[in-house]
Formats: C-alpha cells, sequence, structure tokens
C-alpha cells in the first residue's frame, strides 16, 4: 500500500536538507520511522532505529555542513532520489562531497531507509 | 565480494548513456547480468533476464531519445547512482524526462540490477 504522494515526499527531503544546513538534529530524527536504517555510504555499516541514527547525525553535525540540491527531487512509488552537494572545512580545507541519496517511505510517510551513494570520486578540494 | 572499482562503474553508466544515444539495442542489452533486473519507472513490474530487458529496451528505443547527464555519477561499493534527463518527441510534443537510475553491479562488472525513479513531477513539456 502506497500512502506517499511525490509532494509529500519532496516535502521531506526539503525538511531534511533545512534541517542538515541548520544543524537540526531532532528535525532530521524526526523524520525517520521508528525501526529505520541509514547506510551512508552504501557499503558501510547499517545505522539501525532512531537511537543508532540520532548518534550518526550527531557526529555528521559536528561540522557545520553547506547542504544544497542539485537538481529536482525525483520521487515516485514509495521513493525518493535526489542529488546534492555538502560542502564542510575537514582536515584544514574546504571540502565538497557530491552524494546521491534514495530514501524509501514507509505507510505513515517516515523514511525507513536512506542509502547515500558515492565515492572518493565524488569528493573533492574546493 | 566488490571487484567493481568506481572507474569500472562509471564507463559502464557512460556507456549505457551512449547507447541510448545511439539506440544501439544490443550494446544496452550487453551491460546486463543474464539474471538482471529493470524496473522503470520503480513501482512498476520488474522486467527479469536478458530477453525481458531486451523487449523493454526495444520498446523504449522506438522513439529517439536525447540523453544527457546531469551531474556527476555517484559510484560506491556495488552501486552507481546518476541524475539525467533523457529529451524526446511524445504525443506530439518534445518531453524532458528526469530519473535518477541506480545500478547495481555484480561481481563481473554486469549491471545486476537497475531501479529508475522518476514520478509524473519529474515529466515535462519543453
Amino acid at each position: 500500500m502506497n500512502n506517499n504522494t511525490a509532494q509529500a515526499m519532496e516535502a521531506v527531503v526539503r525538511r531534511y536538507i533545512a534541517a542538515l544546513n541548520a544543524g537540526d538534529l531532532e528535525a532530521i530524527v524526526a523524520l525517520y520511522a521508528e525501526d529505520g536504517t541509514v547506510e551512508d555510504p552504501v557499503g558501510s555499516p547499517v545505522h539501525r532505529g532512531l537511537a543508532a541514527i540520532r548518534a550518526f547525525y550527531a557526529q555528521s553535525l559536528a561540522l557545520k555542513l553547506d547542504v544544497t540540491l542539485e537538481g529536482p527531487i525525483r520521487a515516485a512509488a514509495n521513493e525518493a532520489a535526489f542529488a546534492f552537494c555538502v560542502r564542510l572545512h575537514w582536515q584544514g580545507r574546504n571540502t565538497a562531497i557530491r552524494p546521491i541519496d534514495v530514501f524509501r517511505f514507509d505507510e505513515s510517510g517516515k523514511i525507513q531507509s536512506m542509502r547515500a551513494i558515492f565515492g572518493p570520486n565524488n569528493m573533492s578540494a574546493e
């Protein structure tokens, strides 16, 4: 059963990006399902459940992030995907990371799984 | 076991886009694993195996497609994701469709699964 409209999924993505830029940990966690999962980047260990997800983002938000969407959010069925750029000051230099994230939503519109696809080729000094 | 380098996965994506633009059905099919799957768009029935994949792309290539990457290819572990735009003349008008595709690769570097994430909001008259 799919109760997620493209508009609703796009709105969650926009809230997610705004919360990353605001450094608002609780706003991010509130977007996830209780048993949600985060695999960021793909191939790394999966963070499962809100406590693990909170700990993961707390670490990410220890750095000030400047996050911008790159192109339109794609949304269909229970999934949304979006390309974006994260700029941060890391190990003494300005760095840009360009992931594509895929969110899968549960029936209530919470993020059931998040997978971030990016590798070393998608990281650069700026 | 992951034998896929980012460079190799990116090269497959570039060959895929070139084959779409060339209307080269066999070049596309050659990128897929024997038991590969295509779900395009996500939420629609999955095409499984080379015969079904060939039939799916034969239908897509009945229209002349103009495909351009939008931004860098993301690749990590066994997966690649990329945003792109497909321009075509459809039902009497110029149309643009903007998917994000996610490829998962098998150990030999063939596409094991392809999932295209886009919805009506990602289709527009041009």
